[in-house]
């Protein structure tokens, strides 16, 4: 294995610590790393909250902030953060409008979640499960949360900073998540730093389809095909799964899992774009580049987000995160 | 090789086709793909051009846009633009008031674009070398110009936004250059598509310290060390090397070079800053990321720049493009 690190241990929190040291201008840290917050809250705004196994940065730490996420609770690699993390967040955030919890869905995550939901006043859920590869999985009942959830974290978020109600923001969310799919694709493995070897083997001329963001099995194991193939399928079984609705507008989310150059993943876009586009989708917005990640794991996911003006109104809000940032 | 691609001859261009495509909002192309342009220009504004080989994105495309670059030139993958791309380039965005082209210190692309200088109107350069690295290198007389470059272009950018003249605009960029340090170490190699085979063999407990960003030999192949020994022995090359006027406010930025997750780079960011602090440099910017690439390669580097209170204005100044945005 070969990494930038000192001691297996501390991977975390030392990573964390320059996380929030590279902007204290917007955020501050938890007590015992528990969290990663927004240095100024807001008074009377619906406080949101994430998290969730780290290594799939910038996802979550890095969409706190202005008009996205209140706090982020990072487990360890590939791990759920505990119940007391997220309880402990919720009380230093909940300004007294609820909060709303947005949990990808993975049985560890739920299960966590839920418990500090149940111990916690004032909060509600939205659970996400964009990835339209496979039923269960791993470590999931029901379709996984993947790269989709980063649409409605930016949606909610910009909702909740413009006053809107915990119920309607759970509303918002679940709307916005059943009108996203999300299928990836994985040239290599991720390797585990408390592991030290790739999470899976794969051949030289293989690939993983509908891989899992934390390196699990997808649909099939096959040969590498050319982007236009791979593009093809993911984007016909998004279209598919979605059904007349993905007619009209939309948003493109072409996300690289970690060790894909930006290169090829504006190649997949360029490719993603046009299969869409001949299924009647009408690329509205767009965003390429390595945001809900696997590690080092070579490859890509597909999203697409059926959009209205409202929920454009919401994605083009201003909003200041360490990954995304615009309008301020 | 395992690369998203449909034919190694249209890499470049169908992934320019999807970049320009996904931020057709600010971004246009040039004819034959030989540049990519500001979508609206500025007239009276002194028109900025860089360019460099292909495989570094975002740098240099990624970086036009308002407040950083008019036109950027990609050549073929590690491969300079030829000297008709930057010219097609300064007769399309120079609206009258001068060009200063932006040029990393490397045979090629000096050379071209000293070409290119000759046969336009109006031109001046600034030629980056921040790499403390190696004096020359494969491909160098000199220093090489790698990350640093990046923040040639914020400042100097910023500075043609409100107004500056040409003369003291390459003023200016020289002055950032000259306050700019910068050292590379690669943990693994990059593949150019063409070849299909990574460009150097490395151990599996070896790093290429001072590594340059075509993967080209840097100081030694050693062991690989801690982060914090690594760090250690960057940041006082760097101090050393800008003597006492090392001391004071500096911006920090830590560049991956495409295959190192963000986990890895704060952890970098970390060490290094703690590092600087003792030396008596206080951590007045920061940027994270991978900006500044070499197609896939796991590794990082280290930038220093001088700052003061000019430079810092310049820096905060709004910007708009598709790898750095802030302010609007």
């Amino acid at each position: 294995m070969k990494k930038f690190l000192n001691s297996i241990d501390t991977v975390l929190t030392e990573s964390l610590d320059g996380f929030v040291a590279a902007h204290s201008d917007i955020l501050a840290l938890g007590d015992e790393h528990k969290f990663v917050r927004r240095k100024i809250l807001k008074p009377g705004k619906v406080a949101l909250i994430s998290g969730g196994g780290s290594g799939h940065e910038p996802l979550h730490g890095g969409l706190v902030g202005h008009g996205m996420l209140d706090a982020a609770c990072p487990g360890q690699v590939f791990t759920s953060p505990t119940p007391d993390q997220m309880m402990a967040a919720a009380e230093d955030v909940n300004t007294g409008a609820g909060c709303l919890f947005i949990v990808k869905n993975y049985e560890g995550d739920v299960m966590n979640f839920d418990m500090a939901a149940e111990m916690s006043e004032g909060v509600m859920q939205v659970v996400t499960n964009d990835d339209v590869a496979v039923e269960d999985s791993l470590y999931t009942t029901g379709r996984r949360g993947v790269a989709g959830t980063l649409v409605v974290e930016k949606i909610v978020g910009a909702a909740a900073e413009q006053g809107m109600g915990l119920k309607e923001l759970k509303t918002l969310g679940s709307r916005v998540n059943a009108a996203t799919r999300s299928m990836g694709v994985a040239l290599t493995s991720c390797t585990v730093p408390a592991a030290g070897k790739p999470t899976f083997d794969i051949g030289d001329r293989e690939m993983e389809f509908g891989v899992g963001i934390h390196g699990e099995p997808g649909r099939r194991r096959e040969r590498l095909k050319s982007a236009d193939e791979i593009a093809e399928e993911i984007c016909s079984t998004i279209v598919t799964d979605l059904g007349d609705a993905a007619r009209g507008p939309g948003l493109l989310f072409v996300n690289g899992f970690g060790g894909t150059p930006l290169m090829e993943l504006y190649l997949m876009y360029n490719s993603a774009r046009q299969i869409f586009e001949k299924h009647g989708v009408s690329i509205a917005r767009s965003l390429v580049g390595s945001y809900v990640t696997s590690l080092d794991m070579a490859g890509c996911s597909i999203t697409l987000s059926r959009l209205d003006d409202e929920l454009v109104g919401y994605w083009d809000a201003p909003v200041h995160t360490a990954a995304l940032r615009w309008g301020m």
